[in-house]
């Protein structure tokens, strides 16, 4: 059985935000067995799982892409939506746009230090639609 | 329900392509709510979901990972299959070999904005196969 | 029908593995048609499929992504956990955290030249565990 839910989210500041609380809010009651997947319906953000402690991992890898794909790389020619689009697409294809993750016993069956990451590579990114798909 | 089907690309130059209305096709008739996966059956090719607009979109990110893993990279030893080979393969484990994409109403459920890239890594990729999967 | 396992791994060297015959044994007996995602608990280690024949395309490709994001990138400051800390968790997403692979004729329906990579980025990893989730 397979069931679906459109969710957008909060507008998020440029930069990486753990979101596992607030989508466990939207999910509600979970399958037993199950998967889940969120699909982002944009190019210029993107989804992960890491680290959910310590906040400089968000900043450090946000920074690290940051100078990976700088917004003033002199190579890029799509360039008319501002310096930050192109670097945007790219980081998204570099990251997922969508993520799988088990279901067990009612539950995200991640491991004990791992979250969902919500990237947003643009500087003013408005609110973001995440279609979810649950599998059971 | 889980229904497979093998699909064979024609041939593409070496860049990024946009595939949505050729996978369409392939696809015909979807459920009415499921989810899709496609599946590329090579190494040095991949499937990404980016904008669906703008040309230069491709060839910028196709340029900035040609410049990020340049094909005359001096410390790869994998040479013996042209120097284009080892970049493939390592392009292709950045983006993916695999895409989920939600069905809703007999449609893919993406974004105004999205659409699907074939990413064509080698000089010359001749025929590329993928392993469609559909969920209903 | 979905049906969930979890499987630890033994320790891997820090690099890329060829797992492909490790996890098919695991795994068992597998349906006519389905789909596999494996999905790693862990965020300092990833899963990709790529070339399983030249044991230098694993090699090169952990090479390249050492120089990529160094142990001694001077702008970390979640250093805390060891120099191979953060790149790990960079690496991490920029590979994958979950592989689906479609599975036809009760096998794994992978490319002749795919197989599974294990990457373990940690120098001192130990034990991952994989929650492996099957569909029929």
């Amino acid at each position: 059985m397979i069931t679906q839910k459109e969710i957008t989210l909060p507008p998020f500041k440029r930069g990486m935000h753990l979101i596992t609380g607030l989508i466990e809010k939207e999910l509600g009651k979970l399958p037993e067995t199950g998967m889940l997947n969120l699909f982002v319906k944009h190019t210029s953000a993107a989804l992960t799982i890491n680290e959910n402690c310590d906040p400089e991992v968000r900043t450090d890898m946000d920074a690290f892409m940051d100078r990976l794909i700088p917004d003033n790389y002199p190579h890029f020619r799509h360039t008319q939506e501002g310096n930050d689009d192109m670097p945007s697409h790219i980081k998204t294809s570099i990251f997922s746009t969508s993520l799988n993750i088990p279901i067990t016993n009612g539950k995200l069956n991640m491991g004990i230090w791992q979250g969902i990451y919500f990237c947003e590579f643009r500087d003013n990114g408005r609110r973001r639609r995440i279609l979810v798909t649950i599998w059971e």
